[in-house]
């Protein structure tokens, strides 16, 4: 069957058919110009729903909500602020989650056990309910809502972050969506940050699970920015059945046109996180290539994107190669000194073990790009695999020494 | 039996007895005021020596050569020099690393099997072995020449870390001493620097690795700077039994006293790399307790302590003490919200996973000490780690973003 994956311009979660959404200022994080803090995602037709949550011991409240309200593998809306997670925040937490739930479920016109609900910002602190009560009434749900979804769960992220692709498999096709949220605490353990995706695919329960989780693991995964994880932590996907296909499942044929084009949704917002982290200047892209395993290679390719000295290098556009060698040594993965091969772009730096002669103005003109792409070949192996991070600034530094105060 | 460790005035590492050193600038280093980049350590009689070497799959030359050295237990002497780790140098690396031990060997009439070596610096640069050839005739050995030594090893550490104490056991007693560097690459994994140790104790092979093994559990790996391994670790102890005491073995009254010595030392060390780390302006102590064991304690403090987002909160004076919350819950330590104790020095943030009314002022005053002590109480067991750490400085950032540039 013939697969085409077509990015839509200015596609976003509500690209696939049948999604609405809203978002409001509430007052919860502090004004600044077109500021955000409160939205609903909502679909006209109840969804097959699945998540993939944070590894952290301490979850948040509205991750509890959601694991219990997920086990049913359907869900109808979702509600999510910034500003604050209402993480570590005991019993009273719950009862705030679940509050904003019935708050969003009244607003909206379904029954609350199928509303979710996401979190981020300040850890530690109750959510404002006055203010969630008072800004839920605001929100106006349109087709063109997940622009302001996507700025609603913005924390110190500089950007919003939002796809849609259009998958055209054999006759049919459907649209696939997404928002993400990012910045700090990103790091590869499972879900890393907060992600909504909707699909307007019929989509079987235990393929949506398992095409989330293959998602994940080469975009979202595959992200390191502070190698710090937050208790908050969610990818959720949301399939509605409006475009009418035919319920795809695990033996379809258009399972692997479904997979690629959630792939390159979250490939793609993944990247925007990694290129949007706490004060970074520069998107990095790391290949090890020639690995015993893909684990391996994973692994490898995460622990040099997340090295601190690596990143503070391509900050500088220092051509410090040594450091990248001695982050994939201590990665845990098989290497060999004798046949390892090092590329910054396309300067070959090192050559079965050798560090070659290179041209230093060229390997920092190359450093100084918004893309710094750098490939390990280990010789050992078949299995590659690619990661994204960004460099580490002082202005990382400044960002996250001042955040409560 | 009665054992007192006290620390020595200006200790080093040859205050215990027949320990000479000296060191000498052959220009590997750039020139600065007072810099020494190159140094011996020599003891009057053979020594039982043991090490740790990094875990990193990359092994810099001159710890190849010292792992093949150290299979007899005995060294004489120690040649080492910073401004380049002759790592990833391959063959050449370790005819260089040979050739080191050789000149040292023939400086102070040794034979060269008997001369260990080690280096650090920049990754994957050939030793310039004109300099060293040059240089290593220059070095006079002193009986007060550690500190000499300690300086020579320093790269980006802004003070030389040195230290010695006399271990009175009942009748007998003995001196031991150490020098370390560190500052960055610096992350637990066994070994984390360069650190020499010395003692005038005669101590048997069995109990010299055990000893030293144990002393790095509570000292040099509890000590994260920023995670990363360098192929250069390596910490080492050489006994020359001058002290005249009777060999300590495992099963001998004095065992006890050397480790508590040994320990002493090491831990003034490490909180010495700690409190030096690259930009850092605070020492910061994270004790776990009421852990299930003491692995799990281990890699709490470990994982907190390492934090960026801790880090930089740290560096800010910033109270934002979620971020340790959500550090320890991602530590893999089995962690209960609803037991959970955080204090800040005497100050209690959390108690049985409630956040409490606390002073603000009160808080940022204790965060704007040198030493900024964490507390967290998990209330599961007995098992209790401390673990060392800096702040996160727009100076890291800065220091490593230019290093070889």
């Amino acid at each position: 069957m013939a697969i085409k994956v077509d990015f839509i311009a200015s596609g976003t979660v509500t690209s696939p058919q049948g999604f609405h959404a809203g978002a409001t200022y509430a007052g919860i994080k502090e004004r600044a110009d077109d500021v955000l803090d409160l939205g609903i995602l909502f679909s006209e037709a109840p969804c097959v729903a699945a998540a993939l949550f944070t590894t952290n011991r301490i979850k948040a409240a509205p991750l509890v909500l959601c694991q219990q309200r997920l086990a049913t593998g359907r869900a109808w809306a979702l509600v999510a602020n910034s500003g604050c997670a209402n993480a570590f925040t005991g019993g009273e937490g719950l009862a705030d989650a679940a509050e904003m739930a019935d708050l969003a479920a009244k607003n909206i016109g379904v029954s609350p056990e199928n509303v979710l609900v996401a979190s981020t910002g300040v850890i530690g602190q109750p959510l404002p309910m006055e203010l969630i009560r008072a800004g839920i009434g605001q929100i106006a749900l349109t087709r063109d809502g997940g622009h302001e979804l996507a700025r609603a769960i913005m924390t110190t992220d500089t950007l919003a972050k939002e796809a849609a692709v259009v998958v055209t498999a054999g006759e049919g096709g459907f649209i696939i969506g997404g928002v993400a949220k990012g910045s700090g605490m990103i790091h590869p353990e499972l879900a890393t940050l907060l992600c909504f995706l909707t699909t307007d695919a019929a989509v079987d329960i235990d393929l949506l699970k398992l095409a989330l989780r293959r998602a994940a693991d080469v975009s979202f995964n595959m992200v390191s920015i502070d190698g710090d994880t937050s208790p908050n932590d969610m990818v959720l996907v949301m399939a509605n059945g409006r475009a009418g296909n035919k319920v795809i499942s695990a033996d379809s044929q258009e399972a692997n046109a479904f997979q690629q084009g959630l792939d390159q949704v979250c490939i793609y917002l993944a990247k925007a996180v990694a290129g949007d982290g706490e004060g970074a200047s520069k998107l990095i892209e790391v290949t090890v290539s020639g690995a015993i395993s893909v684990a391996e290679a994973r692994l490898a390719a995460r622990t040099v994107v997340s090295s601190p000295l690596v990143k503070a290098a391509v900050h500088g556009s220092d051509p410090n190669w040594g450091r990248i060698i001695a982050a994939v040594g201590r990665s845990g993965a098989e290497v060999v000194e004798s046949k390892l091969d090092l590329y910054l772009g396309d300067i070959c730096l090192v050559r079965g073990g050798k560090s070659l002669p290179f041209s230093k103005p060229s390997a920092v003109e190359l450093l100084s790009r918004g893309e710094v792409p750098i490939g390990l070949q280990l010789n050992l192996g078949t299995a590659e695999a690619t990661a994204w991070g960004c460099d580490l600034s002082e202005e990382y530094v400044t960002i996250n020494s001042q955040y409560t105060t």
